[in-house]
């Protein structure tokens, strides 16, 4: 076990009717808000509502921003920190998934910077004196509300880049399992399976087993497993809401990578590459490219190399399996992850998603910009084109 | 899944060679110290040469108290708020294991407080006002060092009572693995028995599955099974202690009880009546009690009503345990766990430990003093005599 620092500093307050207390909470850290939200979903449940008529009743001044695309792009981070100068605003509210979480946190980065915020993307600009961030979180799938990390895309440039901080983790998120009943079947789904490759992205840290963040990881896996069916079945099952929504947040607060190296990302920074260029949700992206990774990681010049401990320990937690065929084991275990998506109506190929091969080199060469791709094993360019060949 | 708020402050700071940062850490908070100890334990280690010169090298002010229990008594609680007001200290740094650091929480409350501070136990004064505690962790086993809850003996009452508050857990707790590699044999398996009964009284909070919460708290109790006996035959592995401590701590700071109603703590509330009145150490009191609660929650007249769902699940996640007769299962369960600490050589007898049948009357009395124990089933005196009656 590596050394760490915990501190996630986050205040979660999880459950329905608690939201009578976002004023008080808004107050702890300013009084002159943004609201930030996406597209029009927040209205129809009557969410928007309830928010503005909480602030008002309170006197709490805010201006809005909507209209935060599922990838967010630098546009809405520029006009958000436009809207905040002009306003004097002090704290910033995220109402919605992952993408509004994240352009609140490119926005808060960039409130106090007097260059463009795509500098933060770049890694030119240095994140300090930022502006705290609350959220209310409407769907179970990024784990942006309890961590400091952040996608924003440019469409102008076709990228999407990463950055984080720990001063951009939000002070509080309200997680009410029944904002997200109204969440559709296939947007359910693709949000199940985006917190199943979190979990896997962490859990192929290395070769060998970690002991307890490993056994969490598991756990975790097997909760979203045991649920993720259910409700997309049924919209309207608390338990199952709550049982993804506060999986979700604990898959990506690094409680389940203290102790270990960094985790290996390279199916999500593959599919950035791909939803960077197409319109696709990046939960279907990656039910169609974890597989095919992890299939790669097991061909022969890699997996003889390597002990086979994750992918065993996997399947034996948490599947089940076991086999005394270690590689036969380790394949059983990808079908089975397989099979999940499957049992989700996930993609399998990125064809099916209207993505053909014609710019499969373009992603490679994109995916590997700044090198290799992956922990467990690195990807190389080559490689990468080679897992996206055969995801098409 | 209940309403909840998840709120863990505690920055840990994990693993060897860290405790360079300590004097930074208390500066954040106070400058003016109580250093509290136990035995002389950390004088051989060295550990105390080391703290003492980190804080005399940043001109750190410190007052000591040493000589605090395994029980900690209230007396030591009086004396540590005296050193306090006399010279008007502002932190609180608490070197050892649990019972140090319950003893700082207690000096903490009264810190501020113009009455007695046994007045906390018994519910007659209101936690406010209190000072900051800081710990170095040297005992995995009771997850003091990340909660609010505290433990506190009264030698001449023969009385020994719990209190906590939110204000009370510590701000920050150095994790060093390398710091409990002079933990005797038997004091590592107490602990490692400690934190498997913490995470058992969480599990049996109801009749049904709780979702995350239960498997979290299964994928907790999995890894101190794998770590413990490693630990106990090789205390220098670095990889058993740090996955026993860092175990303990996320198995008492509430992570595994959010969401749920509270735990069965009858094992706990019967165990303390007896080191109140014999010195017995408290895991080995649990190793003892903790079968013969379960036990007898199993007994025709009571689980005949009940769902056997827990008993279940656990067999199954925990021990691999199948078995269409849901009783021979849930048995088969109990039978592992008490496996489990014989592989501990942890005493299954009170017996064992000295303690006769003479004083259970006295003992089941004062266990329910406050009515009932326990949640999955509510324990009048008489069951508690019962369960006592079977363990001597």
């Amino acid at each position: 076990m590596l050394n760490f620092t915990y501190n996630i500093p986050t205040k979660i307050i999880f459950g329905k009717d608690e939201l009578g207390r976002l004023p008080k909470e808004i107050l702890l850290h300013g009084n002159r808000v943004l609201f930030l939200y996406g597209k029009n979903s927040i209205k129809k449940t009557g969410l928007y509502d309830k928010v503005v008529s909480l602030l008002n009743d309170k006197g709490i001044f805010f201006k809005e921003l909507s209209g935060v695309k599922p990838n967010p792009d630098i546009s809405s981070v520029r006009e958000g920190i436009k809207i905040i100068k002009e306003n004097n605003l002090n704290f910033i509210l995220a109402v919605g998934g992952g993408s509004t979480i994240d352009c609140a946190k490119a926005v808060s980065a960039g409130a106090n910077y007097t260059g463009d915020p795509w500098d933060f993307l770049l890694g030119k600009a240095k994140v300090k004196n930022v502006l705290p961030i609350g959220s209310i979180l409407t769907l179970a799938a990024t784990g942006s509300e309890m961590n400091g990390g952040s996608v924003i895309s440019n469409e102008k440039t076709q990228e999407k880049l990463a950055f984080g901080h720990p001063l951009l983790v939000p002070v509080f998120t309200f997680e009410d399992p029944t904002l997200t009943f109204s969440v559709s079947k296939y947007q359910t789904a693709a949000g199940a399976t985006d917190i199943v490759s979190h979990l896997l992205e962490q859990y192929f840290s290395s070769h060998n087993d970690d002991g307890l963040p490993d056994r969490l990881t598991e756990a975790m896996m097997i909760n979203v497993i045991n649920y993720a069916k259910k409700a997309v079945l049924e919209p309207d099952n608390y338990e199952a809401r709550a049982n993804l929504m506060w999986t979700s947040s604990l898959a990506l607060n690094n409680l389940v990578t203290y102790g270990k190296k960094h985790g290996d990302w390279a199916s999500h920074g593959i599919e950035h590459e791909v939803s960077a260029i197409y319109d696709i949700t990046h939960g279907a992206g990656l039910a169609i490219l974890f597989p095919n990774v992890l299939k790669y990681y097991l061909n022969k010049d890699i997996a003889e190399s390597l002990p086979l401990t994750k992918f065993l320990n996997l399947g034996k937690n948490v599947f089940g399996i076991s086999n005394d065929d270690e590689k036969a084991a380790a394949l059983k275990t990808i079908e089975k992850i397989r099979d999940f998506f499957d049992t989700l109506d996930m993609p399998s190929k990125l064809s099916d998603e209207n993505v053909d091969d014609s710019k499969i080199d373009v992603m490679a060469k994109g995916a590997a910009r700044k090198g290799t791709l992956g922990y467990y094993h690195m990807l190389e360019e080559r490689d990468i084109f080679e897992i996206l060949k055969k995801s098409v």
